[in-house]
């Protein structure tokens, strides 16, 4: 997928909103006097009704379908792990990349049992980005070519898009790109991770809380360079990606809407298109959805990551589908009372 | 299916807890230490993890599986309505009985996407029950009849039982069930239903409060021939049924679990292999499910019934138990850190 605008410099964002896919509010209106037609009170339905109206203004159509449904799951390796934020050693990434490519992970039986294409996009891991305490993680350019694969590697005749990601020591990254764009204090965004003890998470918190002072002239993409990693750039080219062909995206829990942040802060629109899939179990997710203004689908006490949360969220989603085009209208059905 | 023991009298249930199947804790813990050799941080897959070990202990096996899923819906007719405390007609009931059969309704969709086979079984709906406010709804026979049309329903070569309901006026049904079970007052348990105005939840609080106040005396299986519907005596005979197959069963919303009530009322070990699917938009759910000790599902703000609910759980539990047995653990994957 090739984006509609050049993203050749990381302030290259500005003002391309109205070059973008607006949701069709014409769409989703045929879509609520759907809704009120089928066979059932009107409401009763909740958030499946809430999710098909989404999904019809996303793909300008009453009736919204999921023919096909793509999962892509970004890893990264970090220079941060230096700072100790980490219980696993970083080859963990590689491992697990491994495993995603052998079936073997939480987000295979997922996509699975979900109906997702899942793809596993290894980024550099040979090659950690920098570490964020003593200078900016990647170059512009880095972050550039990571954003380029994320937007490249969507397949533009899915329906829907899953994102997913993994990264040993990317919650502390995740904490710092959240801390950079919404404010408050490290503590307010470091939770355990994978399972840091109460050392590791000091260790974490005096690592974002120095990097985001470190970086506090950064904005808007810029962030995304100064503390980020490649998963999470490749996270934000997917986003528009996906948003220049109309395809609502399923953000998954702390750290995959954390990487999201960036391009909230250079415009709240970038991330119109997007559901976030659940609430992760990860503290600071709460107070990063309340920030972005997003319920999630789910909330399931998840704290895994790999889009785990999303790909279950997608399953929710098309029995939104199955009822909002299946369901008889009380004209139909003969039923009194519609 | 036919109950091991014999249930020819309501007050035939009384100390039955002992012959019928129980969890089995060996299979829940080897499960449960499955669980904690897979790729993922232990406890990571938050509820998906206890869902996975709850289904291992009804069904006795390390890895349980879902080959088939039966979804009941069971239909009936209230004298109650006499009372006026719903808005639609009474041949509504009918009406979406046939709309069941004709593949229309909200519950046809949700079962075809989450893999369910649904009957929809109508219990005499031209012979309403009596209404409750100025005697018992039905007799003692009558209530063993629908008893055991529920239990005889249950398909046991089936692996979970999703089980919902249909009836006009039943959420008045369900709040007088709810309110002689556990206390309180009328107005704790009643709310709009499918859409009643202020007056007809006024009319609706008037006829639970006349109603539990007339059957004080009832216990047990006396307050579901006192207060109930077919359909609730239906449920039931189904979660009977089930429990003596030893097939876990998804309640779905306020109606259905109150309708597990007077079983509750008897021994709350007979709701032990239940799951309520979701939590109700209907206020006295929350209640409910306080009461019964149990967490539900899902939440999403769903008020319809016909099992809706729980038929989306469903496809959860599907998801759970694809991770449990489909992922590989630590030594299988060659990933540090298990």
């Amino acid at each position: 997928m090739t984006l509609k605008f050049e993203l050749t410099a990381l302030d290259g964002l500005k003002d391309q909103i109205p070059t973008l896919p607006q949701v069709d509010n014409a769409a989703a209106d045929a879509a609520r006097a759907r809704q009120d037609s089928l066979t059932k009170p009107p409401g009763a339905l909740g958030r499946l009704e809430e999710l098909a109206i989404f999904m019809a203004g996303w793909q300008g159509v009453e009736k919204p379908v999921i023919d096909k449904a793509q999962a892509l799951v970004f890893a990264g390796n970090h220079g941060v792990c230096a700072q100790g934020v980490n219980p696993f050693p970083q080859e963990v990434t590689l491992q697990m990349v491994a495993n995603f490519e052998a079936g073997g992970a939480a987000i295979n039986q997922l996509c699975r049992a979900n109906g997702a294409d899942l793809s596993a996009i290894a980024l550099e891991l040979d090659r950690p980005t920098a570490d964020f305490t003593t200078g900016p993680a990647m170059s512009d350019a880095d972050t550039l070519k990571a954003l380029a694969t994320g937007a490249s590697a969507v397949d533009v005749t899915a329906k829907v898009l899953v994102l997913g990601e993994m990264g040993i020591g990317n919650s502390t990254v995740a904490a710092a790109l959240a801390n950079a764009v919404f404010g408050g204090t490290a503590h307010d965004w470091v939770g355990r991770g994978t399972g840091s003890d109460d050392q590791g998470v000091e260790r974490k918190v005096s690592a974002v809380s120095r990097g985001v002072s470190l970086h506090r002239d950064a904005s808007g993409l810029g962030i995304l360079a100064a503390l980020g990693g490649r998963e999470q750039a490749a996270i934000c080219g997917a986003i528009l990606a996906a948003r220049a062909a109309r395809i609502p995206v399923i953000l998954d829990g702390f750290i995959c809407t954390a990487a999201a942040a960036p391009l909230f802060a250079v415009d709240p629109a970038f991330l119109d298109h997007c559901l976030v899939g659940h609430r992760s179990a990860e503290p600071g997710h709460q107070r990063l959805l309340e920030a972005l203004g997003k319920a999630p689908v789910l909330d399931f006490d998840m704290r895994l990551g790999e889009g785990s949360g999303a790909a279950l969220a997608l399953g929710i989603l098309r029995s939104a589908l199955e009822c909002h085009n299946g369901m008889a209208t009380f004209a139909e059905a003969g039923v009194s009372g519609g």
